[in-house]
């Protein structure tokens, strides 16, 4: 019996839109007042969600507590309150767009998910705009 | 790497269930308080998704400016603050169910799609009444 | 010790604003699109709340499941799928704005609240309107 | 064209998550506070989606009322307002963990939908916690 | 200039209301389900506001992070995945009503709030059903 | 008859909480993360409201579209996808604290809303976090 387990967590970040082979031009055009030079921010809502069989004994997929404190450390202590274009590593070269935020939480947490069980992030960026990521 | 992206939207609309070939008691029997013929009316709640690659320069699956434009083009002006019985084409001949209107709205968004995308709507008719589509 | 106790629920409807005094110019001015002539429609939501002091003994200020039945008899049987308009008495001559059917809200309750306890009535129109009003 | 149709509905209950052949030290581990054994409880949120083909007559894959009615006939007289550990026999020797009540649920639902609709149901134990099945 | 600040929290506890001075027929007739002597339990909402000048210097009527940690120390620690009948001291010979909760819980934060700021408790037993205390 | 007429509205922005004044040591252990020299930001979510007489013959205390384009004007247009502390003057020299914010969001529709009109603003700066300020 294959259950899907889902934990809401969030964080708050500032972030920037543009491609610095752009020209300012071609930037504000394609991310608008995304690309305030200045950033702007969001209060991140997440979602992780893992997909396995029921532990017949426990009757648990897995241990709430347990993924609660995973995305605690592996994505709250790396992306919250902080700038992601200038403190986050993971997008020194790659545009902090939610679809390029969900896939880099999606890559911290995978390989600490057993390999039989599948990975789903859903990234809400603002209450109407939001992403969902499965590998 | 595919992702779904998803923007949520909203209309009003007034609207009643009833099939002209049945008489009033067969429609109360089926639509219950839905079939008052002075119509009644709700605030919909509309989720429409796009799922495909992530472009490897700009890091949008779709620009969410753009699906927001687009979803106010076909779906708000032609639904928002009517009378979907009387008011829009549609449902001329075409009981304006939660499911019925997900499909017309599903139709009315697909031509402005890529083909190679794929098109979901989640569209809520209260808040405890909902229904998803995706062709 | 005065504690002010709250039920939610909610009621679908269809309405139209306009003043049968006007023409269709005035109309179209000042209500806009929720002046369609064939009505729109939202889902209500209500709070009502009422503030009293707490019964030593069974530490309640007022039954809730008797507030929520008293909702249902006053408020949902009146309101819920009906045209404002055309069906409810109480504006045939009294234009369905949010802040006059939240009068109108009041007025129906009122007389089966205990006079020494505070009324207040809260009507969401969409999730972003709403309006308070107590008396 | 297959529409799935959603409905919410929800249910408080207390319970405990333990191993009757664990000793306390073992079930205080993996289980932590929801180990109590004087019990807890929630306010469980349940959303329950039935998908089918429209009926192209109705416009309906499924009557609300009717799903509405199904969900308190078989989930709500069972489970509201009750110890599931003490007095819901399913889980006389069943863990109550939010993947099984969501197991048990779909098990009395399913009998009531048609055999060619699938079921699927999401349990809400928290706001932040959730399982979804589907057999 | 007087701002009130507010900080959302929560818990889980399980509660019975009854009086032990009342026979069942009457605490059935009075408390309903919730007189269930098995428990039944609820996921309680609270949100602790605090009304105050604004520091000038800071910016701040008082710290969130404080506040937060006060709301962990005080009310947490104390209901949270408790029996609130068999566990928590002030409701051995007090009815665990939503109100009777309320201003229990002010009662524990007042001591630790400055004697010049405003102190307001919301409870929500259900998201349908809540109470608000202000001493 | 006095209503309380209420609209909401979001901006995106960023922040940092410090103080010039004070070195890094004392900002960091006052405004913990909150004191990112990078910034971090927020969604966030505004509740105008404006209380005042209805209008006997339009039935409205304040026209919402007007409500809703003042703030738009008003705040969304000098606060949205900004950075409160380099881009938005009032911040200039005041930390932008969410109580400071609502202050400053309350002077600036404040003279625009009828003198015998009351205004309040209620600003979230995440779900969990929210001040109310009347003047």
């Amino acid at each position: 019996m294959k259950v899907k387990v889902s934990r809401k967590a969030h964080f708050n970040a500032a972030h920037r839109l543009y491609l610095p082979e752009w020209d300012d031009a071609q930037n504000e055009s394609v991310f608008g007042k995304c690309n305030n030079p200045h950033f702007h921010g969001h209060n991140y809502e997440l979602i992780v969600s893992v997909t396995g069989d029921i532990d017949p004994q426990t009757g648990m997929v897995i241990d709430m507590k347990e993924l609660k404190e995973l995305i605690k450390m592996e994505v709250e202590e790396a992306l919250d309150h902080k700038n992601l274009n200038v403190q986050v590593p993971e997008f020194k070269s790659l545009n902090p767009t939610a679809e390029n935020i969900a896939v880099v939480i999606w890559n911290k947490l995978r390989p600490h998910i057993a390999a039989d069980r599948e990975l789903e992030v859903v990234l809400y960026e603002t209450p109407r705009n939001f992403v969902t990521y499965n590998g």
